[in-house]
């Protein structure tokens, strides 16, 4: 059902980091659900994580292991989120990445553990642990695709891309993978992100590129409102393809660079949208005109997150009003409803603050067909503005969302 | 469909207050959808509107007419909005004030207009004036059912109650009415209400009533945290029971006046929860031990609010994990999550943080089943706590809301 989205049908090597798989048995019999990302010793490694203060066990853990030292590998599974466990949760996570050190001749602290799925069930460690020689037996460079495959839980299919690019004459290779279809919203939702360059890029920079790439992708899409308690999103950089210096934010090589992981995390937060739980439609809502890029960010996501907007997206319903009624509660200091233009797939709708002469609902019925959706706002009354992606509200998100746990 | 909720089927008439109905024909082919509520000279009236940004035309014309002096007449359409209609909404609903004052041999200004129903589609006046004679022969003083549901949209079920006390020994009524099922949220939602005494109370202290049993009941109920541009609470003092004097808030008469009152509102506003769009479930949140009661209201309207948490309740799931991820996302400024205990119809299920010992799945299960839920949420870092009533996000609600407008 995702909206103008196909799996990834192949994905690049990265030099220094290999993948592997291994199927638990714990959740779902017929696919693997344990995956472990190894990176060669030097490899730089940076994340952010869920803002939500309920974060569960493996992003206190991986945290704290951020803190420590580089890690080597990192441990996701599958099916159980390891989220309001208390204790118990934090012990579970170490016990795994302690097994996983002893496998990899690396220290507990140089594991990093993710999971996603339901939350408050305990960790099956045992099943765990004992899934952990297939991931390391599995190891190998090629293993990108069937990582994607391992980390989904309700998405309906796999998110990967990759990309090259040539830097002062060398190829710089980009692969990432992404999960993740509901609980979706800024300051990290119920995904996982994990993106890889052979790069060689300091702790610092590469910090600031995560932020960066993040603030324009990840933070720019919602589902419904909701944030999780396991998001993470993983950017290393494995230092294989040598000697070019990427440590100047004013340099072409850092500005090829960025640009490259901006079309990366861009790609894999629209994929999560197209695949959003009970998906319809794809929807950009461009804000421009606001006093603020913040202003901007409000209403585009107010509108992204109003019910009656979304399930009127879902109807394929022109019911502007809505759209409107959502601009009108922005929570926005100056709102100057007489110089508000609305349009919908370029189909002038509202303008300054009353319907458009020249529209009919013949002509937003129209507009409104289409899966994928413009929906632009004018606030007219400044020069900021601010893009977020979402999807609309249907049956299936109702029966996906009713009948997850069962 | 409505959870634990009947039509009234007797409201008691308030000395000055005559009513009337008539069917302009325009939306619903068999039954009435315009009211006419006249209040004898003397009344006092005050009223909250909505704080969207967006009001229809009617709002913008009754603050107006408010301004200017006392109301003689209430005329209510439902089916239009006439909302997003610029300076034509505006003339409209002016047209209809003039119109009618000549019918009641009084002011324009002295009518309030109120719309509910779609947004930017013109109001139809020709056929509303026509209907107008109607309303005005039908006046009477027992039309209080009648007018209920005159001014219904997606309601399933007229909404109104009346009460009396006794003050002083003499009797003092209360009668009121509402309408609202979607589009429901604080700060007065898709909703009117018409709430009239036959107290003699000062504008003062009328609208300093009005906005504590507001306060206490109206903007504690959320559906789906869209808000209107049409919304208004109306309460009217006709001055008929004469000699007690209420302008003391630290009075006796006062005190029990405004308990009367509160439960009008409150048994209005829970019915308006108990119809929401969809509803198959009542849903109490009471968020208690919170440093203020501004952060306990945001922890009980995110939960309310999560579109997850709603497919639960749906669903019947004791899927705490989504109330949990809902507290850790409320915008308050601490939070300790080792201090959060989680309980749902008595059944406890978070205990500082984690699961309760004698927390079990069955537990939870039978805890879900009935359709009126209480959902407590302590977190254990101060005194304050609040309360909202909300319902549960069902198929029907999808239906409803992409069907609306067809």
């Amino acid at each position: 059902m995702a909206v103008g989205l196909n799996a990834p049908t192949e994905l690049l090597p990265i030099a220094g980091i290999r993948l592997g798989t291994g199927n638990t048995g714990t959740r779902y019999a017929d696919r693997p659900d344990l995956l472990l990302i190894e990176c060669v010793a030097g490899t730089t490694t940076t994340a952010v994580f869920t803002q939500n203060r309920f974060c569960a066990a493996p992003v206190v853990v991986a945290k704290r292991h951020l803190q420590v030292g580089s890690p080597r590998a990192l441990l996701v599974n599958a099916g159980n989120a390891n989220a309001g466990n208390g204790q118990q949760g934090i012990d579970d996570a170490v016990e795994c990445c302690r097994s996983l050190a002893t496998h990899l001749d690396c220290q507990p602290e140089e594991i990093l553990p993710f999971s996603t799925g339901v939350i408050g069930e305990r960790l099956a460690v045992p099943k765990l642990l004992s899934t952990l020689p297939d991931c390391v037996n599995s190891l190998n460079a090629g293993g990108w695709l069937a990582a994607a495959n391992s980390i989904i839980t309700t998405d309906t299919i796999p998110k990967g891309c990759s990309r090259q690019i040539t830097v002062e004459g060398q190829t710089i290779t980009i692969s990432g993978i992404a999960k993740g279809a509901g609980m979706i919203h800024p300051d990290m939702a119920t995904l996982l992100v994990f993106i890889a360059t052979d790069a060689a890029i300091t702790p610092t920079i590469l910090d600031r590129i995560l932020h960066e790439c993040v603030d324009k992708t990840f933070n720019r899409i919602t589902v419904d409102g909701d944030t999780s308690t396991n998001d993470a999103c993983v950017l290393m950089a494995t230092g294989q393809a040598k000697g070019i210096n990427f440590s100047d934010p004013a340099s072409q090589a850092y500005g090829q660079l960025l640009s490259a992981l901006i079309v990366i995390f861009q790609e894999l937060a629209q994929a999560i949208v197209r695949d959003a739980e009970g998906a319809t439609k794809f929807v950009t809502i461009e804000v421009s005109g606001g006093e603020s890029e913040a202003d901007c960010m409000e209403v585009a996501n107010t509108i992204a997150l109003s019910p009656l907007v979304k399930t009127a997206l879902f109807a394929s319903d022109p019911n502007w009003g809505r759209i409107l009624a959502a601009i009108g509660r922005a929570r926005i200091d100056r709102l100057d409803i007489d110089q508000v233009d609305i349009s919908i797939n370029g189909v002038n709708i509202l303008y300054r603050g009353c319907v458009a002469e020249d529209y009919t609902e013949g002509k937003g019925q129209a507009a409104m067909k289409p899966d994928e959706l413009r929906i632009q706002v004018s606030l007219g009354s400044g020069d900021a503005h601010a893009c977020v992606w979402t999807s609309d509200l249907s049956h299936e998100y109702i029966q996906i969302n009713s009948e997850y746990r069962s």
